[in-house]
């Protein structure tokens, strides 16, 4: 799949959101060119660019010879059909996620691109979130010794999902839409085999798809991770906790936002200020003294919106090793089963 | 063991922390009088008030005719042996939490109460702290409708532990000390019995004890609840979060502090503001329009850190029900044998 290519000769398959988002992105990638885009709405291609070709069959587009990639986003129960069509037109293929439906179909789409010798990856682009990136730092340069625990919170206040998002049927859902990013992102970071996984799932708002999950994960390397997401959760927030054995880590938002917190000493047996609550005193859970806690910044990173389609090239033309290989996008695919057999189930499960 | 009393007449047995505070705190009841107080560490015994009978050994104590209650606050282990003494003594009694270190031995310490006449109660005086019965008033009200997720959180910064909660062979760890009010607390709020109680609880800087535990219980009126507690979190804070499908309650402080925030409208599938992340837009959880959330008071409680004996003493004189009932202690002493297990075992304990 190695020829040195001029440029991403590029065709993009749905023309709904994420597909105007690709070209717009796109746009500022000198080694990317946008060929074709393709809706089976014509509507969705009123406002294609100019020069663009446009198609209603993605099955037209994969006939252009000039393009050598593909973009999918189309629904998530129609990535395996489009994959292994494009696969089998010889094309490259950057498919949304969640990558497929099952673990199932998704070893399909390996199949097939392997067999057709093209580049198959899936648009795990939230690896280079800034957010997660500071973190990874954090627990990469083991700037809080050992680790003992770490969460990944997102709330929001829409309360519905957007377009087909709403349809099971569809592949809707939370788990399906950030889901895969808070856990892809999770398992990337975290550097060990997991021994448990928990989940509750719930519906809260909306009819047919998950829109609350609280997913926690003993990993065998002592670490405990947590994901929770919920659109109705009404106090907006993407944040991080980590916590190990020299201080904690705090991130607010989707940028770098946050601070490393530590403590000078720890009690020493002393009796500390008391806290008295309604209903008596509390010693633990004073107010730490003055100075007591101290403040770090946390480590600077820099990432760009592009940094995905940049590996990507770079894979292609065998300068760079792709970032998110198939292995992992099958073990978050493997992870995702997890969670919902926990939750139906109500046990822990027994992951690797 | 409904005679009318003149007044609790009361010997202390445990004379450290918790046994200061009882004294201190009952100056301003004035239906009590301390009559003795007892430690097998005469140090202790030095700052006695005036007049107050003091003791090294407890059946000393035991023996002052007049005195009709005894207050237990020596450590964990010991509850049990000093407990059916009183109670052969034909003392009321009000022992410290946890009520005992394994459901078994709380049993003989109720029959032994039950055997003699007199009122056994444990001194779960945490159903009174403000914050919890905010809470508890907001989830009793159905304020905010069905509710999907409850959080009680409690971090601190201090690390270790105090005193003899430290070792390991004299009942210490968090969970039998702050645990056993928060999952209390839980129990007494959801009017539900459990379906599934899965638990992490960590040794994070403590050697032998417990200091970092995170709950998760699943009840089957569909209601998840977390309890999390750190004290080596760093980022002090005690917390609730309550979720419904009309509404969100946040909580903070031990005192009456937090909000109701409600929604003026769900999402209609009109494109949201996007928020940029570094590597993607997101419409799900970008930052909501101005105006569409709103918020309400918390409703307002009145609580007393003498209510716990107030209820205590009308019980005694038969014109109130006890709050803190036995077969409620004896619940959560279940239920922290199934953190535990859960704990150890990574497994979800099905509960009720």
């Amino acid at each position: 799949m190695v020829n040195i290519m001029e440029k991403l000769k590029l065709g993009i398959i749905g023309y709904g959101f994420m597909g105007h988002e690709h070209v717009n992105a796109l746009e500022k990638f000198e080694n990317a060119e946008i060929i074709a885009v393709c809706d089976n709405n014509p509507q969705q291609l009123e406002d294609a660019k100019e020069g663009v070709l446009t198609f209603e069959d993605y099955r037209d587009l994969l006939n252009v010879e000039e393009i050598n990639t593909v973009i999918i986003a189309v629904p998530n129960t129609l990535h395996k059909e489009v994959s292994i069509a494009a696969a089998k037109a010889g094309k490259n293929i950057i498919c949304e996620k969640p990558a497929a439906m099952s673990v199932e179909e998704f070893d399909e789409m390996v199949k097939a691109a392997e067999e057709c010798k093209v580049l198959f990856s899936i648009h795990h682009q939230r690896r280079w979130d800034k957010d997660f990136r500071v973190m990874k730092e954090v627990y990469d340069q083991k700037l809080l010794g050992d680790i003992y625990l770490i969460k990944s919170q997102l709330y929001g206040v829409n309360g519905n999902m957007h377009d087909w998002h709403v349809f099971k049927e569809m592949g809707g859902g939370m788990l399906y839409d950030w889901g895969v990013h808070l856990i892809d992102q999770m398992l990337d970071m975290v550097d060990s085999k997991i021994d448990t996984i928990f989940a509750d799932v719930q519906n809260v708002i909306n009819k047919e798809v998950d829109d609350y999950f609280k997913i926690i994960i003993k990993f065998k390397n002592k670490v405990t991770a947590e994901i929770e997401l919920g659109t109705y959760y009404l106090v907006p927030d993407r944040s991080w906790f980590m916590g190990g054995k020299k201080g904690s880590a705090l991130s607010n938002g989707f940028g770098q936002n946050g601070k490393i917190v530590r403590t000078r000493h720890l009690l020493e047996n002393v009796p500390g200020k008391i806290t008295m609550s309604a209903s008596g005193p509390t010693r633990s859970f004073g107010p730490p003294e003055p100075g007591l806690l101290y403040e770090e910044e946390l480590p600077k990173v820099e990432v760009s919106a592009l940094d995905y389609f940049e590996n990507y090239w770079n894979a292609l033309n065998g300068k760079e090793e792709i970032v998110v290989k198939a292995d992992q996008v099958r073990r978050v695919l493997t992870f995702m089963d997890a969670v919902r057999k926990s939750a139906e189930t109500n046990e822990a499960i027994q992951f690797e």
